[in-house]
């Protein structure tokens, strides 16, 4: 491809890492081969989103097999197999030629839509059509180096738009105005304009800006605090309810850079906050330092939560006014990656492992307050990666 | 629920009128019930994107069966019948008390997950899960008057903020800057922040600024032109690359008012175009201006499609560098609904369905022109919904 404006993207040496990888745990679960389809996954393993199926045998080279852009996967994959798929009808002589037919064959099926699979079940049979996407999943949690410096990035950017917002804010302004000048700043600051989810029906944005009550709007999406939204289509986030002196605002952005996620939350308050208010803060950020220092390598995230609801005590409203039952997730591509700093999470954290903790209170119809950083995983503990200053008070 | 942030949201007429059409088709079909998750049809069914399960039998009243809010739910939708659902075992007997066993049931199995599907089919046998995703997209493509307002409401969003671009426009400023500024305006003009798409990968957020070479780079997205993006993971969309005078500004954004969407393009271009750019440009407004004089009730999109191709005759570059097969698709709730107009698309338009008309022409490493409106289907004709002024030069 001529134009100067696509280049190569993730180095071939960190490509062909993530695939042994992925190869050795397809061999571990007696999987012929894999063959993915979703764009964090092909971003992952191929350097490319484009509109493309990812054919990675248990043993032998990856193919990408390529419906649209050819060239612009060309451009920016550093596979060395990438060839055409004019149909649907090729996968099949395409897995033959890799040498699998009749085996299990491993698909992305906690995001593959259900007529896909119909679809391939009736292209492929006999393959039988395996679950692989435990296997991305894991494996996606471990972040390189060159992972990891994107995170940074991402979080830099968080920091600074942080520690500027207090300029932004004004007494009656609404939370989604405040919001809108934050993205700004966060557009002009390099963010991908794009955040990532793997769960069904999840969608984040930029973050959200809520304010006194309208962090204690309860809602269905996978977060402890939700918000009312603009209105009911969208149904969570920002309000336009104006922002009052004394109330706690929560400001929970997320940042991005070359796809690669941070996540951070700040309280901010005009004026200052009364005593119940300033407790409830100050404990989640006594909550937040104590996870940190137990987390690390061998540490499950089920302990962790369990220790933040440890010290969370009988105060009402850990983690939402309808509580869920996490204190942290990781993130990376995606921002509800592994691992899961929640109940029933008996996997233990490991070296390159990124998570956001987040610790969060609310009063039903008060609002609520909390801190939330990123880390990473690395011997002996974690090492945070977000860093804008505390409680911000503007007079 | 307490809180005055969230109040009812579609008239309780509106969602009637709908589940009754529901209704209809799945007695057409021979299913007994339709069992809904995915957001967007649950706003357009029941008023609300809570993390619920929409039951509707094909005889008597529906019941939504809520995970997280309830009381949210409660507080935003119209329907009568609503309940918790404490765990997906209690599907079944919800089934049973409707009526509902042993027969065909309707999922969306265009948008739901495959191992969502394998994990009803193991709940439910011996019921027989159906596909009623062709149903909803039939249905949701005819819409009301109220759902026209607000559609018209995310046009005039747009018409002003696209009228306003020239302001933003400086020789050299990066392209996403430029689609940074105008993001923040839409957001200030109250877009909601999201832009919701059903196809597998799809993505949308405000749109796209791309001038020159940039919007002749191909990609993987269901579009006419891509775009380049500010990396390869997010492949597509504006760049970093600075704007020139004398090149085509192709500036095409999506408005965005209680869920309901609108689109529209326009070009730009700081200076005057070349005779080549100005025949090309002219030539989509021909194009556009003959198609939706063309269009209109039992016209399909496909005779739509085929006449905007003879229109553009033995010119190369007709809607992109690697051309797709369509000139226009449907919007409503998400930005990829019916109808398509495009190469074998055989249904013919009917009074209420809302589609973006968008001829645009492509040459290799020069860049792009073109225009688009949104437009009504209604009897006798279409009438366009939006209506920003025609290309906009700035010395």
């Amino acid at each position: 491809m001529s134009s100067a404006l696509v280049a190569p993207s993730v180095p071939v040496e960190e490509l062909e890492r993530r695939i042994g990888a992925l190869q050795a745990a397809l061999r571990d679960d007696g999987i012929a081969a894999a063959l993915l389809v979703e764009a964090t996954d092909l971003y992952y393993l191929a350097g490319t989103v484009q509109d493309a199926h990812l054919l990675v045998p248990a043993d032998g080279p990856p193919a990408l097999l390529v419906r649209r852009s050819l060239a612009r996967a060309e451009a920016e994959s550093g596979l060395a197999e990438i060839r055409p798929l004019r149909s649907l009808r090729d996968l099949r002589p395409a897995l033959e030629a890799a040498g699998v037919g009749g085996e299990r064959v491993g698909f992305e099926l906690d995001v593959l839509p259900a007529a896909r699979l119909r679809l391939y079940e009736d292209l492929l049979a006999p393959v039988q059509i395996a679950d692989c996407s435990a296997i991305l999943r894991r494996l996606r949690a471990r972040k390189s180096t060159w992972e990891i410096e994107r995170i940074e990035r991402a979080a830099q950017m968080l920091d600074d738009v942080l520690r500027r917002a207090p300029e932004f804010l004004r007494e009656g302004m609404a939370e989604v105005e405040l919001l809108a000048a934050l993205e700004h700043e966060l557009r002009r600051s390099g963010h991908d304009g794009a955040v990532r989810t793997r769960g069904f029906n999840q969608e984040i944005h930029y973050g959200f800006v809520l304010a006194g009550p309208a962090a204690a709007v309860p809602g269905g999406a996978d977060a402890a605090i939700v918000g009312p939204g603009l209105n009911a289509a969208v149904g969570k986030g920002s309000s336009r309810r104006p922002i009052e002196p004394g109330e706690p605002i929560l400001v929970d952005l997320v940042g991005s850079w070359e796809g690669y996620l941070a996540d951070e939350t700040r309280t901010l308050v005009i004026g200052d906050l009364d005593d119940t208010w300033r407790e409830r803060y100050e404990q989640t950020v006594r909550i937040l330092d104590a996870v940190a220092a137990a987390a690390g390598p061998g540490v499950t995230g089920a302990a962790l939560y369990a220790l933040a609801v440890e010290l969370a005590g009988d105060e009402p409203g850990f983690m939402g006014v309808e509580p869920v039952s996490f204190v942290g997730h990781g993130l990376g591509l995606q921002i509800d990656e592994p691992p899961f700093l929640a109940r029933g999470h008996d996997q233990p954290l490991e070296e390159g492992h990124v998570f956001a903790l987040e610790p969060k209170f609310a009063l039903p119809d008060r609002g609520a307050v909390g801190i939330e950083n990123t880390y990473v995983v690395q011997a002996g503990g974690v090492r945070p990666l977000t860093a804008a200053p505390d409680i911000v008070c503007r007079s």
